[in-house]
């Protein structure tokens, strides 16, 4: 069975490194590039460019708020015809900068409290629809599984692509347990492998409650920020190919 | 003869207006449109491609310094890897726009202090060469007469667009006149005329002390500020259809 | 009887200009200078600071969201920590100014989203409160009556003074009718004047349906987006003038 | 005799670490600290000054150009009113944070392309000290010795502390050595440690052609990027105790 790992990445800015992405890039198949709005810059773009093609990654746009010093992960309610045009905006910049470079960008994943809130609130999730098919129609969404995003994709006649999270943990409603609450975050490489596997046998979603919401499952979110993640999602990599998973990129899990 | 009128456009920024864009745009051919680094934002750029599309203006991408609260015009030195980098972007986020609302942007005219830079410094002009053919090698560089920029454009195989200012006079060796030099800013529409009459006439730069630099002359160069400079456009594009000039979009003065 | 005019001023940025700040000055009796997150740079906010000053128009520091593009009306959700620091930052900046200037800051208003949220938000108020507090104790926080944040800076042991809105309805709970109901905004120069007197005269906010919330009233806030609304002030002022009340700077409608 | 450690400190920005500010504060006695234009964001600036008040380091202001994806290291050109008013508005900001702290700001250095052009230009070194002194006179301006920027300083009536820099080879001329040259930067801290001891006992700069400038030395700028980095300062100021160095924050050294 086809399967995909995803991780942001090419979150620098100017003076500024973050995240390990010259270890990350090679362990993943799909890359969530930011766009300059909330990490980023037009040469740190240029660079992950090269470099996730250099690795055969496919690449996808990681749009997020206007609002660098906050990192997109603040909460902000924009009209939507803003948060249309900023999106494409986005997702144009980093698909030039693929151009340039000789490839293309094949997805797009929403950053942050960009992200979140698109999840929860549907005219916002319809208006991310909108704007990856008023630029390309072709693009494929990448979402939380069950969230509204995936669901205003579908709508929208856009290819999605379903995603889990292998270190969170989920509400028996699909949505990740706040960081606040014990449990939510799972910490041990074993426990996040175990995880996933929970869920790919069950064919959904698995709360911590234990209930299960069924969902087909594309793709699976890792994180980089460090080497001691990189090892993680190695671990996870080699865990999944163990179980007969063939990891591919972004366009090929959905193709099959 | 194809002859071409361009103007600067899409210069809003959020709650600022500036320009007379909706007075401007049926009055020329072709729109060089800010990209939201020293001007102009998202929801600015997709309007003014949306209201220029539906004039017939032909679209070009207005790349500037990241430089908002000086609107571009403080010079800046990047490195040159950076500088095609923004460019790319730039470029990029206009085209994306374009490509959304159904049209398609057919050329670059570097902004402000950027512009300047690059028509003297043959490093950047050289750069902005490669930015552009990187995106796009089909893109046509707009650029000054006699310009570094124009001779770098051609070198790098671009199709280059010459155009001359209709209200700066021009030193003997084809730069404008500075701004703090008497007669370096023609204030009256009629002298205006005269003096692109002047220049098609002599095929080239005509200089404050009458010298020519034979050049072909593709386009005028207008502005929009205010209501005043409008009609000066207007009736510029009048006085050059009296005088048997097909006005025409950037593209098409290039086929001839 | 003191009363006060107050009015938002220095909104112009970089090369837009915004507002009739020339026009308005003379006409109110303290500014709400903006601070370069939401408007206003630093030139900007020292010549306004300079013209307010040779005015003999008290000057108030108008702290907003870092969101330039959106006017600082776009809400974000910011944590306290930050929320403090930022407030500080840009009051401290305008407070500096004012002292290149040989002026002082007498008091601080909150601007557009991050006033209407800090307006209902405990929270968002008390933090308002701190940071004004922290920076200096004697300023005078300017907050609309009957609102959270007045009570909150009341709490905090700050001078509050209490300000209403001349063209803006009132719901029976004190708070602004939203823009999109009918009624919401006072057009008519007469009916804004009409409203005031008839809420100084019931020494209360008086809503839409009649009901009266009691409140001193300490000033009133106007606007100067273009010369219109500059007669609709001058014509506020002269009316409360010939009712006898006796227009003073915000410090000196607290010392009565 | 009285000494001084200076570095530059405050620099993280929004979710991006930099520099081992907890590990160098013990080690320097005074800081220059970034303003929110180049680095530094309102918190990092309010909990930066909060520790360096713990550690009983003096405080200064670092303002930048208003630069942040190149780290103030790009050079701008801006009018001499508009640097001086970012100045005002960035040494103003932290000096309320300061205050808002309980401590208070007693130097000001420039960084980075702003602090080089102002030590070569003349005219904008005088802008740097209107700048100063139009906010309080009585700051010490922190300048390289025998440049532009401390004649400046010293003419306009500001106490001026003159610095050297640990790991910098000098030019006859008293200019920094370009990073391009070999010999630039001194990697090793040995020799650090050796060029500060000959340039105190020489009384004066000391070029790598052995060229002496004399010239007063109040202060020593280190950096603390890493660990290593923190490692040499605290062996030169190990060194510099040993030789009979008293270490005194800024305002001290100049009071002898």
């Amino acid at each position: 069975m086809h399967l995909n790992l995803n991780a942001d990445l090419g979150e620098s800015f100017g003076a500024w490194p973050m995240g390990a992405d010259e270890a990350l890039l090679p362990v993943v198949d799909s890359a969530n590039i930011a766009c300059g709005f909330h990490a980023g810059d037009p040469l740190v773009m240029r660079t992950t460019v090269r470099t996730a093609l250099a690795c055969g990654t496919s690449l996808g746009a990681h749009p997020g708020f206007p609002d660098l010093q906050g990192f997109g992960r603040r909460k902000m309610q924009l009209p939507l015809a803003e948060l249309e045009a900023l999106l494409i905006y986005q997702i144009a910049a980093l698909a030039g900068m693929a151009q340039a470079e000789g490839g293309r960008v094949t997805h797009v994943k929403p950053h942050g409290a960009l992200n979140n809130m698109a999840c929860e609130d549907t005219a916002m999730a319809e208006a991310v629809a909108r704007a990856v098919r008023a630029f390309d129609p072709t693009l494929i969404l990448l979402a939380p599984a069950t969230s509204q995003l995936a669901i205003a994709g579908e709508r929208a006649g856009l290819a999605v692509a379903l995603e889990i999270f292998a270190d969170r943990a989920y509400t028996p409603l699909g949505t990740l347990v706040p960081r606040s609450q014990p449990g939510a975050v799972l910490h041990d490489p074993a426990e996040s492998i175990a995880h996933v596997r929970r869920m790919l046998e069950a064919g959904g979603l698995v709360a911590l409650d234990g209930t299960v919401l069924p969902t087909p499952i594309h793709s699976i979110c890792v994180h980089g920020d460090n080497a001691e993640a990189v090892d993680t999602a190695r671990a996870l990599r080699a865990a999944l190919e163990a179980d007969g998973h063939v990891m591919v990129a972004l366009p090929d899990v959905l193709q099959e």
